[in-house]
């Protein structure tokens, strides 16, 4: 199609369909689609789109507009046919938090169950870290590479895990990056499009949602939180794919790593059945989800039961490693995940004034203070270096001694640690009695 | 100072400043000013602004901001210093109807009674004329110059009615272009510093605010004619100057002509003491209010006998005809108003289909039928022709018969009025009753 015909499909010019949305009116599903198409061929200018996107930040959107803008930036790039790939191919989205490295265990636990999971990760930005930043950690493993490879290993092994490629909903790319600079990020249906429309171009038939939920999360509310699940949910069905969303909790870091190695490592530690709980019980949640809607698991105790035998018989631990070999890396690292640490770095140690029980960590903080040490990123063009990173000595409930560790950093030079100290140490709550346990899991929601 | 310095005197980015709008939090007027020169300067995108000017068009603005707005709006250019000019300068501004030539009539009045009138006016766009357009119809007519010039004028004869040039608040040029192609024209925070920068830059004393309700008029409801005439009161004292606003009703076009020179004849009829009473009434309201403001009248029966002889005794057509020379154009036109309409055009009457009361003559009709015919434009850049426009034979309350001329077209080619006979025709309302007369004024706002 000609570059300046997508405009000549509206039947009004484009400050009347800002204004339409503006005033409150639903904008139709063809208008949408031009608009969407029109936005790509740079015939709808940023500015125009920005005062789009603001307007639908005050008037949201009706469900059916949001499907349609979701399809229509799903369409403006490839959508991947995964028809060829045996199977109910189903993959996993995370709001994004801090420690959140559950990925990376998840996504071989349940191709080793038999439900292929075609996967396409982000990096990191600001305080929250990324899947594809984590993997990289593994030398030589590549996250890119043509759709081709990406259908390829999926049909032989059951998973991909790459990186997102230029041709995918190039429509959201360029929204994401608008949205990030004029303060139109917090809207759910442009979160619900920008999400939704990416993980429908990788061909999936279904998807478990992981919304976050707390200091560390992007949605710091349970009630925003609910909203945005309930609209990916509607949404992903009125687009033909089975959907659910968990609500779980992210006040303090998930696992006991933040960084790159280390929590690739720690992710590894899960496939053997070892690793910190809470990692354990958020990747086992999501992966029972994950294979009842695959259809190898009709409830969740069935399902519970393939992913311990997965993890107990070694299924796993060989799946990832079939995964890091196909992707470039030494599969090696995945029998032993220790491997993953580099030396050249130091280790400092972060420790309790007082005594008491660890109420709260601070997750937030502890993500900026892995941006601040290295291990993150604050522009989209940084690079980040995987050696570096906090570990948890302590996690709420736990008790401490004054002078013990509640963590240690791990950096490239002993300044670093000074300069981040202060915030780290006052990212943990000390209290003289036991803090009651918050379950991880708060809501699920299937429609 | 440098041109990348506004930025850094913001204590957080622009995304955030406009989260902060976005969120209905005030914005600090030093953070504004910053905002706005970082605007001018490029440093803050078009698309940033966008999301800005949609974020206030939801959460509007508090006085203080608006005054703000609208001070850092004005001191984006040059800041005209009338301090040498004796007198207290007072102008006028409408926010633009159908058939409105107020000040081609209203300036040299005023300025004949002694009050120094320093207008800078601008172009017609969509249904609206412009006075710069009309008062080019006048042969060699220059509505550009320098400052230096404009001061001078304004000097010596009292008046000048100039073009806003290029040094004159450069802010609002960028933002209204900007808003009038994202939806955000229709914000009264916005309205405001838009019309008020470009006034106070003119370093007037003084302003009469005539806001056109209606139809024909940019602000359709008395309601929000009502705000905007408010808060332009307020913000214009919140600066230092003495406004005055009216309501003024603009249902029907104003007058009996619509076009460039036909406006600017019946204009200089009002200086003969001749023309239709609606624009009489107009014009003189406005004036009465112009030379209390300029303190040359007490009570508004002062007013009204110092405007009355200013007409009667020609002291008011000679004041235009000093304008007119001074700025490059034959003044016997004032004189002789007929002069200005030239030949090379047809007229084509536009004939009743029915007996009957004309009841209502659509404006916002009208003046798109003067855009067809060639008298307007509906993009700044195209040129209008002069010579072309509208006459009407009926004005509500009228009795025509069936056939009798409702109107006459001026073309260039009769197949122009051919083209828009039916649009004409339909604009007038024919009833069997004669329709209640209503008041041009409908309100006064002084605070």
């Amino acid at each position: 199609m000609a570059k300046t015909s997508y405009l000549s499909e509206l039947p009004f010019t484009v400050p009347q369909l800002i204004a339409q949305k503006r005033d409150g009116l639903a904008i139709d599903a063809d208008h949408l689609r031009s608009f969407v198409n029109a936005y790509v061929a740079e015939e709808v200018t940023d500015y125009q789109m920005a005062a789009f996107a603001m307007a639908t930040y005050f008037q949201g959107m009706r469900p059916a507009e949001t499907a349609a803008l979701t399809l229509a930036m799903r369409d403006s790039g490839r959508v991947i046919d995964l028809s060829g790939v045996e199977g109910i191919k189903v993959d996993k989205h995370s709001t994004g938090g801090v420690g959140d490295k559950v990925s990376i265990c998840l996504a071989p636990i349940v191709a080793a169950c038999g439900v292929p999971v075609p996967m396409i990760s982000g990096r990191g930005l600001g305080h929250t870290g990324g899947t594809l930043d984590k993997l990289e950690a593994i030398e030589g493993f590549r996250v890119d590479g043509s759709v081709k490879r990406f259908r390829k290993q999926l049909s032989k092994i059951g998973c991909s895990l790459f990186g997102q490629t230029g041709e995918i909903a190039p429509a959201d790319r360029k929204l994401y990056a608008l949205r990030d600079v004029t303060a139109t990020v917090e809207s759910i249906p442009l979160i619900t499009a920008s999400i939704l429309s990416k993980k429908l171009a990788e061909g999936i038939d279904a998807l478990v949602l992981d919304v976050k939920v707390g200091r560390g999360a992007f949605m710091k509310d349970q009630e925003s939180a609910r909203a945005l699940a309930k609209s990916i949910v509607r949404v992903g069905k009125l687009a033909g794919k089975k959907v659910t969303a968990f609500l779980t909790r992210m006040d303090a870091p998930l696992g006991n790593t933040i960084g790159n190695a280390i929590e690739t490592a720690e992710a590894f530690d899960v496939l053997h059945g070892e690793g910190p709980e809470d990692l354990i019980e958020c990747t086992t949640l999501l992966a029972e989800e994950m294979l009842r809607l695959g259809g190898v698991a009709k409830t969740a105790a069935q399902a519970r039961k393939l992913v311990q035998e997965a993890i107990a018989s070694g299924a796993a631990v060989e799946k990832m490693q079939q995964i890091v070999a196909a992707q470039g890396g030494d599969p090696k690292v995945v029998a032993k995940p220790s491997k993953l640490i580099r030396g050249g770095t130091k280790r400092v140690p972060v420790l309790a004034a007082k005594s008491g029980f660890v109420g709260d960590i601070d997750a937030l903080a502890l993500g900026y203070v892995g941006v601040k040490i290295g291990a993150g990123r604050t522009r989209s063009d940084q690079s980040v270096d995987p050696d570096v990173g906090i570990v948890l000595k302590a996690k709420p409930g736990d008790a401490v001694e004054e002078g013990q560790p509640l963590a240690e950093l791990i950096v490239r030079k002993k300044k670093h640690a000074a300069a981040v100290m202060d915030e780290t140490v006052n990212a943990f709550t000390l209290s003289a009695r036991k803090p009651k346990e918050s379950p991880l899991r708060l809501e699920t929601i299937r429609r």
